[in-house]
């Protein structure tokens, strides 16, 4: 969306445009059975910007642990007013299989987090455990140091969206040799994620042999999307915070942190970073 | 939270010890009388680092239109496992007074936003409408170009969360001369933005007089709070989301965006921004 704008300088003043990033709710409607008559639930509203909206829903639903694997959705489709242009609308109703239970009660609870033993850091662990989550198995996957920092570079070149408007964050696949294979970008950076894990599922990717790359930090509702999407190597522009840190470790995922001006910081599982004898070290 | 980590760059690794940002989630409990009988209800859970838990709270219930004054609720209470050393727990229950009426079906609605217009960012900004936001009163408030340069330096000497941990938002309230006069900083955004008006809601301060610097972008969610607190300004270093600018022209909000390296964007009501003559331009 272009704006027009005074930008402003050492007391001088310019008009001209701006790009701004697209803002628009999106709301996921559930459809499902339940005793062989058709259930419908709205289940959230996420601020997004628009584009990717079935992957992102198809993303949602596995990282929530609504679903098990991307066949359980049976169709995607846009409901409600939709623009005439793009044919997209800011509803998406998702129907499942019929032989998916959702048990209502533990979506809930999924959402409020209510649980016995209290609200905390460890019950968050806890309920992702209970979602079906599992320590990661990508036990033969490694990358080079050299590789990892080049990361946010690799990226940078895909960030398109970002590169107009400067307010959209990114969530990026890679592989062992440090390709970027799927980026996606979004207003909201668990959106980003929630599109690249939607994208991949598509494809039947095995996320065992990728990496998350991801633009901005490490917070417990990323670390959680990855955990449910099984890669086993997360690796964030920015700072972990303190449950990031306590989940990587729970589901044995690597995690990279502060990845900027070409070095990092591993918060856990550093063998899966590969060193290579430094150039002309054999000189010495 | 401190943690040992791998520092890796250029092929060496050093290890040494990171402080880490702390995400826990708080559970708002609200309490609150119907029919003349007390009633309780969960109502949201957010990941946010611990401390100024009640101003948080404060903070959401006024932004959310739930209460009207910080008076309307009577008490502020810890529930649930309480840290030894601090008090504080991950549960927050807010008694509301017995003149307050809850209606549940408008807070559903405010929080699915279903609303029979569809969901759009237009519907957003009606119940934005609905929950009592007015455009702002502020025109009396205005701030020399200068002063709004300094805000990010002014702000980063009292981020000491950020400084130490790299990985916090902060909020700021700022006066017409530029003075910081309340900061407060949490893992999420719109967590340090309750946390700030939760605390001058207490202080009974009046916002038309105030500007609201923070240290990320500018969201839709951000704009919402600011304008039911009432303040005429926005600054960020971020950038704007289109939904964001919307709602700063439907409110009368003044919205900076971009604001680093010594300049800024204007996206609203450039008026409230001062200049002085320059220095030396009386020679010219």
């Amino acid at each position: 969306m272009q704006v027009s704008i005074s930008t402003i300088s050492a007391g001088a003043t310019l008009t001209g445009n701006d790009l701004l990033v697209v803002e628009e709710p999106l709301e996921i409607v559930l459809c499902y059975y339940r005793d062989g008559a058709v259930q419908r639930q709205s289940l959230s509203i996420t601020m997004r910007t628009p584009g990717n909206d079935f992957d992102l829903v198809r993303g949602f639903l596995l990282s929530e642990g609504i679903v098990q694997t991307h066949q359980d959705i049976l169709t995607l489709e846009y409901r409600g007013k939709q623009a005439l242009q793009t044919g997209a609308s800011n509803v998406v109703l998702a129907s499942l299989s019929p032989d998916i239970a959702v048990d209502l009660k533990h979506l809930q609870r999924h959402f409020t987090m209510n649980s016995a033993c209290g609200v905390c850091g460890k019950a968050s662990l806890e309920a992702l455990e209970h979602s079906g989550a599992k320590a990661v198995l990508g036990d033969s996957f490694s990358i080079s140091e050299s590789d990892i920092i080049q990361l946010p570079l690799m990226a940078s070149e895909l960030q398109l969206l970002y590169r107009d408007t400067g307010g959209a964050h990114a969530a990026a696949a890679f592989d062992a040799r440090g390709h970027i294979t799927c980026l996606r970008e979004d207003i909201g950076r668990h959106n980003a994620l929630d599109k690249l894990t939607g994208a991949l599922a598509r494809e039947a990717a095995d996320n065992a042999y990728r990496g998350v790359f991801v633009s901005g930090r490490a917070s417990f509702e990323l670390l959680q999307k990855t955990a449910m999407a099984g890669f086993p190597f997360f690796a964030a522009v920015g700072a972990p915070s303190s449950l990031a840190v306590e989940l990587a470790r729970d589901f044995e995922i690597t995690l990279v942190g502060f990845l900027r001006n070409h070095k990092f910081n591993v918060y856990n599982r550093p063998d899966r970073v590969a060193f290579q004898p430094s150039a002309g070290s054999g000189n010495r």
